[in-house]
């Protein structure tokens, strides 16, 4: 018996091991699972698997993941036209969603400006971004970036480019986490905190 | 929009989640990146689920996966016929087989016994275990199963099971862990290791 599994198995841990956030024991752990699992369950699994790259489009306008194009959130009547909420991918728009907070509409990036990846503006949905701010319609845009380096730096560069239009555009405020304890905040997030500060 | 995904790809996320060891961030997570993936890692990911359902099989003589029945190791003339080593899973009879230590045959009980899951010895292989030792030729069991409790039961049961046929029964020593530190060893280990202590 070689080191490894017979066929079918090894191909199996072979396959989840290539997926994000699985090594090679989770992956053994997988297959084993599946192995006495029904074939009912299975069969979604493979089925789930392959109806999404069949189904799952971007939305023509807004970049998002959707079934249908223009997606849900940019034919939906109820949805303010005039803030559009920019985020570097589909699953931050399901972020920002969860807040119930936001009812304007999403424009997503496909990504933040990194250079040691060469990702540049030009990989960007940027000129979507800037064909929807003609007119007069929007009148904010959020700039709603991870806050580390790469997204700060798209957030600077998209402030920038921005600052000509008559837009007020804004980003989301740094600070201490809810719930959090300020013994284990870090500087830079605890000096944002006393920067953003406000009444109480 | 909903909070929830649009249909293909909240199905997606679904049945990873439902897999051991994926909580629903690391199956969103999995989701986007099939659905960035070429088309073809997701057929194959979606061919290997199925494919191991419907190849794989157990062997029917010591109950190990396999895709031929009897197993590779049961019919391999080179393997000792007087050495059977007991283990709980499938899983556990590749780890043996990477220490490259073992060369006798396996019977996987596909269990141990635990009161608190409804586990007992009836649900084991453990009639195909005794059939295998009718005859002379096995002349030792290895029982190999976890060193947690329901393995120690298991152990325990099996040794007495045992204990009237005339062949050596064995099980795998407990001590420290090769490469791991004496301060950071638990009581009961560390007290097996001293009880276990050999002539240096």
């Amino acid at each position: 018996m070689a080191l490894a599994y017979d066929g079918a198995i090894q191909r199996l841990i072979d396959a989840f091991s290539r997926l994000p956030g699985i090594g090679p024991k989770g992956a053994q752990r997988i297959a084993f699972h599946l192995l006495s699992a029904p074939e009912s369950e299975a069969q979604e699994l493979a089925d789930a698997v392959m109806e999404v790259k069949s189904k799952v489009r971007f939305c023509e306008i807004c970049g998002n993941v959707c079934e249908t194009s223009p997606c849900p959130v940019c034919v939906d009547p109820r949805r303010d036209r005039g803030v559009i909420c920019v985020v570097e991918e589909p699953k931050d728009v399901m972020s920002i969603e969860r807040t119930r907070e936001f009812r304007g509409l999403y424009h997503v990036l496909g990504g933040a400006i990194n250079p040691m990846a060469n990702v540049g503006p030009e990989d960007l949905s940027i000129a979507g971004l800037l064909e929807r701010l003609k007119g007069d319609e929007v009148k904010e845009v959020i700039l709603a970036l991870n806050p580390n380096i790469e997204g700060e730096a798209t957030t600077t560069y998209l402030s920038r480019l921005l600052s000509p239009l008559a837009i007020r555009v804004t980003r989301l405020a740094s600070g201490l986490p809810v719930g959090s304890d300020l013994e284990y905040a870090d500087e830079i997030t605890l000096g944002r905190a006393l920067a953003g500060r406000r009444d109480a």
